[in-house]
């Protein structure tokens, strides 16, 4: 999924409203104080929960000296702002996701995840140890800015369902929320692709508009209530294999401060991006057993045909912008489709070798 | 593979000697030293890299105000007095893995890895979302000390053949050197297992002492050399599904740091247990494809009754630690089986799904 028009509809008009009943933060002699907006709800599982605590990591570690305080969607400024926000300085940094910002520069799908791409290992490692992290900093230049990953979402959900797939027969006209290059794969297989506002699904497919939607996985999912119409989760998505957050900063701001304070801003990202994916490992398994023993929640696998299909669709789409004109972004493509090639032979021989074995023989 | 033999070894007789050609650091008013004694040769990789990087991060976070000195094994002390160190006081911190030290309490085993256990992410998400730190804490609280996950090997790989194993058969007799938990998986399978020193592993195997060894993954193993003798490397090891290591602390004086010094210790740590495995991920694979390419070795998987029969080997050893006769190993133990009930069901569920769906039918 992505949130854009989700977030939009959500904090419509919160704006004003929302940033004065803050307190505004203590000031002191030596204290740095700034301002994180973000692209979620206040909260918001997983990804608003994650912002906030890299901003008390950031604020405890540097005892006060810089101290962080975040704005959710709509409360400085509408979430697709965000990034804008920091370009104009009215903050300095912003929590969201990169693929947000491709109308920027479409180099920018790849930090966050593209369809058959990087689980959330592989994109750290790419962008740690194999080149990702120059390539970024290079996109993000032109713009005066820096971009760190802090956080994942690991895999998300393929998607809810009102009906059970059989194939590729029963996607022909199917109306289908999910937007993004993931939306381009499924609209390839025949799909009617339409990108609502997260908080317009439920509606949607109550009303029969929608088919079928997709959003993130169980644990932000269940509380929007998908459940309660489509009843086929099918797990896992092929399109968001991966999703990395991103903690944007102002490039001179973040320069000119000590040190010490940036090893701690870089840090605090790193360990963010261990920590989210432990609250979507530890809560989607949870609300997962809600949905299924409560709800009556059927949890399928799309067909192999679908599979397929969709992997030769999503090649399509890679080679298309493995060709692109803008010359960053190819060179971001290719670093990706490198990183990808090497890193995949570990994740897929070794690591996939034991959880199908552990699935298929051991049960403690 | 555990390293405790292997390091013994290798660092004999290197104690007082190392020690004294340290230099001294510079000592300031407000500058806490502190020694971080570790089970890993200087620059051992992954491992003795990701011990000095959490060092550095620390210091440099810190701005100096906790300066950590690393001592390699046997710089200080040898390996396995690490833990011992701390207990009395001549380090105040060991970067080790919690394993070795099985013999002050069997719990130890789980914060590293078991045999059919978890991957790193699981891990993580136990220790971090589950409970697994309360209990650790409870572990370590007997000795004065406290553990953080460190850093992480990821699945490692299951050994070094001379002989392709073609069944159950294949395994009698077989002289294997791969020691702990997982030595004792082998051993019900008939293996005669032995748990030599990592450095005298080659030389075992060459003079057909030893039919098979296990140590760590290529990135680790191709330097020692085993691909001359033992062509034959089995992926992926299911008694090693995810090693962590660990940074253990005296627990006073760590209560006893100013509250941004505890965090930036902290939030080192969950850095590096994200930044070390991506260590072996980009190195792995590099390895691999040298150890394929250029030495002629066959990468191969387990049989399927040889994977079988240990998963049933490991769920034995699973039981007996769960009738512990020690409240608080049997305690881990069944937190441990909890958690990794919960949190499989995420990781076979969608990210084995699309590992599997992605090697299937996606090539980029």
């Amino acid at each position: 999924m992505d949130r854009r028009s989700f977030l939009k509809s959500a904090t419509l008009g919160a704006g004003a409203a929302g940033a004065t009943t803050l307190a505004a933060p203590a000031l002191a002699a030596d204290t740095i104080n700034w301002r994180m907006v973000t692209t979620w709800p206040k909260n918001f599982p997983g990804l608003g929960v994650g912002a906030q605590r890299l901003a008390d990591r950031i604020t405890r570690m540097s005892d006060g000296r810089l101290t962080i305080q975040v704005y959710s969607a709509g409360e400085l400024v509408p979430a697709l702002q965000s990034l804008d926000a920091v370009i104009d300085g009215s903050a300095e940094m912003c929590h969201s996701a990169s693929y947000y910002w491709q109308n920027k520069s479409q180099a920018l799908n790849f930090f966050t995840g593209v369809p058959f791409g990087m689980t959330h290992r592989e994109i750290s490692t790419w962008v740690n140890n194999l080149g990702g992290q120059a390539i970024w900093d290079e996109v993000y230049d032109q713009f005066g800015l820096q971009g760190f990953i802090s956080g994942n979402t690991a895999n998300q959900a393929g998607g809810w369902f009102r009906e059970e797939l059989t194939g590729l027969d029963s996607l022909k006209g199917l109306r289908f929320r999910t937007p993004g290059l993931g939306g381009k794969v499924w609209e390839k297989l025949g799909v009617t692709v339409t990108n609502i506002a997260g908080g317009e699904i439920f509606q949607a497919l109550q009303s029969g508009a929608l088919d079928a939607a997709e959003f993130v996985s169980p644990y932000n999912d269940l509380a929007l209530g998908f459940y309660q119409v489509a009843k086929n989760l099918y797990i896992s998505s092929f399109n968001e294999p991966g999703m990395a957050t991103e903690l944007v900063v102002d490039k001179a701001k973040f320069a000119a401060l000590p040190a010490d304070l940036q090893e701690i801003v870089k840090t605090a990202c790193q360990a963010e991006s261990d920590q989210m994916g432990n609250d979507f490992f530890a809560n989607d398994p949870r609300a997962l057993q809600t949905l299924v023993n409560d709800h009556g929640v059927q949890v399928r696998e799309f067909p192999e045909e679908i599979k397929k299909a969709a992997a030769e669709a999503a090649l399509e789409i890679h080679e298309e912008i493995l060709n692109s004109s803008d010359p960053l972004t190819k060179k971001t493509a290719e670093s990706f489709r490198d990183a990808l090639r090497l890193v995949r032979t570990r994740t897929e021989g070794n690591e996939g070798s034991y959880i199908q074995t552990r699935k298929q023989y051991f049960q403690l």
